[in-house]
């Protein structure tokens, strides 16, 4: 990259809805999605819920003359439903598949079995190293009694986690999916203090879309307005977020979003609003940069959000051992009901009730036994999280304390020079 | 680090086999395998089967004085086995659970319980970033008929992958572990071309312990006779490989194991031989470096290796959809035998075998159901890690075309200026 030249990227990101026989209009809906991707031709379009397979292939095949390399993300039983289009060659990939998220026996919420994952695409730009990042956490179901919410902290810091370690030879990196996330939720906050990643939202200087870059509006038919009820303007849960190392700097120029409707037609692409951003890069940082530099002053809200995040993980850990527990007395009972029921069959009163009740046993061991081995790996899961944030938060406070020591001194130094 | 400057780095690996209520003189060997860490003060050790964390912390405990820094990676019911003693602070750790790990309902062979893993370690030494790499892939319970050859081809795979991915920035890459893969094994060549790791035993100026560097042998009194009766010697199958950047050289002076018992005293420390060897990393590299330099030459081996292994992921493939096939028929057979116990109910024919055959009608759905899930997941895993050698392969392909076409135009040139 030449000094003074400035990179332009568009994005787009859109969580597409794709239940296959449930979403409602899904081959209506891909088709013209598909249609407006080719008018825009964006440099990257990064999708989440597009559940099949064939969906994706039929979308790769409409946008192979505008977007030449496409990559699905499979993982779970039906796949991430993470997938990413681009103008550019994709250089490298690879993907990781979150610990935690959600409970098996939860059928009717259906996480559990998509794996939900974060995609990795790496692209070479006019000689920079752009990773793009595509995910989608875990749906929030109920905000006042959230089951869910220690396994999407432990998501939002897996995810924190793998783009600490993947990026650090990356020149800009951009996060956009569905977070599942409000903007001042703990996993939100987490997932931006230990990245350094900035909110395209809060930093643009041209938003056009919904009011507060709301994703999930009343105005749009899909959306179940029960369940919006307590957001008149709507939520904000999907995202577009980038920065840049030192010496390159990205700002975001527009950010656009849908506003309940297709922008060309009348129907939405989907239940969530597409989120459009052009984003420039530069060499030469503005006046007042917003990148963060180290020190003290950065190093405390980190802190504060690592213990929350600790204290919120400990919550769900104990929540675990209860179920454990749980499940241990209900194996211990159908332990003994099946030595009783032995017994019985032994002592030759082989009544048909003893008869009945044989399988039932057995059944209620062994279905007891896998939701018990179930919460012992959450627990090691759950615990695994905690202590790398237990790691980070002592180098933290060992970072912090040393700036502390080294400013007085600092001090000194300078007024001996005065 | 300054020019000129060498740095050595002493480095311990050793499988545990710390299985409880099931390895021999568990608690003796750990004792002795702490006394030993202390003596020797390694600047790394790393172990796999550490199973139990209560043997993690006594041994935590007794090596703080000379090994400050450890960590024990937790994952799946009981743990990943893999822990760290460091002499030196560890600055950032994270890790990655391989997506294949066997079948849960082979509870005998145990392996998808400990939720096999890499774990990761960043050390600054000397101005120096050394990453890390502590892991154990599936065990080979029979190499003539071994049906997890593709989950532990996937599993190498992902560990160069994360190897690829997380050590952009590192100066020096160490990885250590028990890979359960024979050196000319597909996993070990895959994962040796991907990474550009060395293998501290072909590279060692100085190799002192079992033959051809086994690290399962006949001598070890703990180890199954008859599993080694085909390898007199024994076999290789734990590591200690690693690669420097660019600019910066790492060889191996010494490389020593333990001979089939503790270099003390009688009995050895576990069933496994422990691997013990000394680094030297170096600014400028010898005259006839052997560090890996991109070209056609290195690219067809790459080539090779990917094609091989994208093949035997497809066996594997074909194996997972085989069992998802039977399951569906299973499950198809159950549904049958329930709709018909029903219509025998709804039309007053409860006769006992009506009753007796219901529970486990519905115990043979939700089991063939849960049999089918896990072998779709299988499917997508397999189909995950195919894509991503796909994507290297073409890669790969692209580089050797470029290389082919550009060597005669750099001939001509040459030619020209003569």
């Amino acid at each position: 990259m030449k000094p003074n030249f400035s990179l332009r990227l568009r994005v787009f990101n859109l969580n597409f809805w794709g239940i296959l026989y449930w979403s409602k209009h899904r081959v209506d809906r891909l088709q013209r999605l598909g249609d407006f991707l080719n008018i825009e031709s964006f440099d990257l379009a990064l999708l989440e819920e597009v559940w099949s397979e064939q969906d994706f292939e039929s979308l790769r095949q409409k946008l192979l003359p505008t977007y030449p390399a496409a990559h699905y993300f499979r993982s779970g039983v039906f796949g991430s439903g993470l997938c990413v289009f681009s103008k550019h060659p994709i250089q490298e990939l690879t993907q990781h598949v979150y610990t935690l998220n959600g409970y098996p026996y939860m059928i009717h919420h259906g996480d559990w079995f998509s794996g939900k994952a974060v995609g990795l695409v790496v692209l070479h730009l006019s000689g920079l190293v752009f990773n793009a990042y595509v995910t989608h956490l875990h749906a929030e179901y109920n905000r006042q009694k959230d089951i869910y919410l220690a396994h999407r902290v432990a998501q939002a810091w897996e995810l924190a986690q793998f783009i600490h370690h993947t990026s650090k030879r990356a020149d800009v990196v951009l996060l956009c999916g569905d977070l599942n996330l409000h903007p001042k939720d703990l996993g939100c906050r987490l997932l931006k203090e230990w990245t350094g990643l900035q909110d395209a939202y809060l930093e643009t200087q041209d938003f056009r879309g919904c009011d507060e870059g709301c994703t999930m509006v009343p105005q749009n038919c899909y959306v179940n307005q029960q369940e919006l009820e307590p957001y008149p303007s709507g939520i904000r849960i999907d995202y577009v977020l980038y920065k840049a190392v030192s010496g390159i700097y990205i700002s975001c120029k527009t950010l656009k979003t849908t506003t309940g409707h297709d922008p060309h037609n009348g129907t939405p692409f989907s239940d969530h609003e597409a989120l459009m951003a052009t984003l420039y890069v530069r060499h030469s940082p503005p006046q007042h940069s917003p990148s963060p530099t180290h020190g003290p002053a950065e190093v405390s809200p980190l802190i504060a959000v690592l213990k929350e995040a600790w204290t919120e993980l400990g919550l769900g850990m104990a929540q675990a051992h209860w179920w454990a527990a749980f499940a241990s007395c209900v194996i211990g009972l159908g332990l003994l009901l099946l030595v009783l029921l032995c017994a019985l069959v032994a002592g030759g009163q082989t009544g048909e009730v003893t008869w009945l009740l044989l399988s039932p046993s057995v059944g209620l061991v062994l279905g007891a036994g896998a939701v018990y081995l179930f919460h012992m790996k959450e627990i090691k899961g759950l615990c695994k999280a905690q202590a790398e944030l237990q790691h980070v938060l002592r180098r933290a406070k060992e970072a912090q304390d040393l700036s502390v020591v080294s400013q007085p001194a600092q001090q000194e130094d300078r007024a001996e020079e005065q």
